[in-house]
């Protein structure tokens, strides 16, 4: 009832699924755009529906500090709060903690950090991060992992990886006892009482307005959430470059017993090839009907090999950090748009691309944003290099659809750029 | 053929009209959102077209610094530039190098200005003036001015006046003689030979693509542009704050005769009292059936205010440089984003406003992007802002055309901030 998995069409590896959250279906393999504060940095709601983003990534760690999960949960969750009827994943606050580096402590019972904010102290636990992904109310909500540094000698990535075992079913326990306390029966029952909803709406007096808000987003939903629908946990597989211990690492995280499972702990530094061989190696422990997440990556051309690889989804901050520096992909390679070689440039920024942004601004146009530190840039640059993953991850679809002979590949971004 | 101007409604002395430039018609009164750098900050064109801008303002000094005159003239100028397909009009430059203060030098042939980029020597005359936004192809220019600064005492006053008057001549002879080197006919008439153009199409080999974006640009345009059609340039009158200085610049500007004529000089620090006193003086002498555009003003109630004193044309930083600022104009009385009342308010923003912010986003989400610093905040802010401003000019045209016991006044918004 909370999450349902089919796989629609095999050829070789790579699979075309679909995915049916709360919030609505997916078509796997899926590129998850990164909305980390709650927004997809410069691109309104309206125009990734427009661009076919069917679900998005919220960080824990981050909505945590800002605006703190209560206020979320207050309005319904991340869906209600930032308007977004389509499907949500969070991550546990694991990966981002760990990008603290000198900023936390690891115990068995968890994690001390300090805010990047303002130096405050706080604690994440499986426990705690459970409770503020419920509070948040994602469709999909991740075990709390412990990312392991790279490089590390074997000793230490096992007892990194024995942690992380024991946390996600410390993580589990917690969910299962919890997870009627999802926030959004408020939002899509407003009016109504709201079965399995413990949390008061307490806040709902503050104005007059929010049933008009609130009932435009359920007819935005265009569904009715299922009253028994609750959140879905995945676990998380780590272990380091050890391909050993990223089996037994996923066989520890099946034996808890999750609905979906992430490969996590990759993209830390470490060659693209032991990357790609990693990922190769722990694929083929993974159960094959449930969805396979491959935490943050990557490029064009890796989220083309990966999906043939048998990888339903991911999510990777490239497409929209980079457009933030003038980094856009394209059908003819990486376009760096600051380059004075496209101030005078009246074609398109990619004649292959069916954007609102190709159709419409020339390159000269593009640059000259860009290099006048217009905040336009970085809409358009962001909604140009979104439109390209998921029109990439649309095209995989479709040859994973047409069989392996016309097998899509990344081949067409082999060449340097012009 | 290059500009008309059709007063529909008077009442009082408000009036609705109809000004038609070679980018299409505008309905008038009128609001024009501020692009200074070819861009109404945050905002994507199809966005503005959508709030129902019929024209914008560009800022010649800014195009002129970045990204040049002859960059813009060779893409089909502004229109075709920024692929706006709607009228444009370009500020003189006066104004702008006004504000330069201390990096500025007036002579009587021009003004020797600092780029505030770079502290590189510039020179504006009205010559100059006029062949730059010749070049960047606007519907309607302006004539290059001095814009006096307050306080002056009367001798400077006239002095400035008197100078502001000889160079409308200069810029009207210059005008004169070159208007029909308007960048438009390359755009319009790509692939053909385009008559009254001089300039060559000398980049349009730089990209096959460059047909492609230009055919959808006259698509988008909706109409051609008539092949005799020309930019149009409208005088200033100045005279600082003295009623008979202001006679007698607007008989020497209407002397030099213009399609339009605007009010310069005003909003540069004097008593909004001293404000209106001036505009309504001036507007007494301003031909009643050529449009009238008060320059760099104002406030919602201001805008109110001139429109139902007569004035046809306005425009001002204040929505768009407020949203930056998290200011919000609503029916309620302005709105200060970043206050933590708004924290948990999951009303809309204006509950009065049907713009696709305030339709969709509740103030406790537009409370958290601004206080996040998230990029998503100036363009939400900026959509709501502009919507409320051409919404205001909307209900005045309205109430114009009921006529005068329904008159639209600016009293909604005189109580405080709740």
């Amino acid at each position: 009832m909370s999450l349902s998995f089919h796989i629609e069409r095999a050829s070789g590896r790579a699979r075309v699924g679909r995915l049916v959250t709360p919030h609505g279906e997916i078509e796997t393999p899926v590129f998850m755009p990164v909305g980390t504060l709650a927004s997809v940095k410069g691109v309104p709601q309206d125009t990734l529906e427009e661009l076919g983003a069917q679900i998005i990534l919220g960080n824990t760690y981050h909505l945590y500090l800002r605006p703190g999960v209560e206020t979320v949960r207050r309005m319904g969750g991340l869906h209600g709060f930032m308007a977004w009827p389509r499907a949500i994943l969070t991550d546990s606050g694991g990966f981002q903690v760990f990008s603290l580096n000198e900023l936390r402590k690891v115990t068995e019972e968890g994690v001390t950090f300090r805010s990047h904010l303002d130096g405050s102290s706080h604690f994440f636990s499986p426990e705690s991060s459970m409770e503020a992904q419920i509070g948040l109310g994602a469709d999909i909500i991740m075990a709390f992992d412990e990312c392991t540094e790279f490089p590390a000698d074997r000793e230490r990535m096992r007892a990194s990886m024995e942690m992380t075992a024991r946390w996600a079913a410390r993580s589990k326990k917690y969910f299962e006892e919890h997870k009627t306390e999802v926030p959004w029966a408020r939002v899509a029952h407003v009016g109504t009482a709201a079965p399995g909803c413990p949390a008061e709406r307490s806040s709902a007096g503050e104005s007059s307005d929010f049933p008009t808000l609130a009932a435009k987003g359920a007819a935005r939903m265009g569904h009715p959430i299922p009253g028994d629908a609750t959140q879905s946990l995945f676990g998380i597989v780590q272990g380091g470059m050890d391909r050993e211990l990223r089996r037994e690492s996923a066989l520890r995280t099946i034996e808890v017993d999750f609905p979906g499972y992430a490969i996590g702990g990759l993209s830390v530094g470490e060659p693209r090839e032991l990357t790609r061989e990693i990922v190769e190696s722990t694929l083929e422990h993974l159960p094959a009907d449930k969805p396979r997440y491959l935490m943050g990556v990557g490029t064009p051309e890796e989220i083309v090999e990966y999906a043939n690889l048998g990888v339903d989804m991911m999510d990777c901050v490239l497409p929209t950090r980079a457009a933030r520096h003038g980094l856009l992909f394209t059908s003819e390679g990486k376009v760096s748009i600051k380059q004075a070689r496209y101030a005078q440039d009246q074609g398109p920024l990619d004649p292959g691309c069916g954007c609102r942004v190709c159709q419409r601004y020339s390159r000269a146009y593009l640059r000259h944003l860009y290099a006048s530190n217009e905040v336009l840039a970085q809409v358009l640059n962001t909604i140009h290099n979104l439109s390209f993953y998921l029109d990439t991850m649309r095209r995989v679809r479709h040859s994973i659809r047409l069989g392996e002979e016309s097998r899509f590949s990344s081949s067409v971004w082999s060449r340097p750029e012009p």
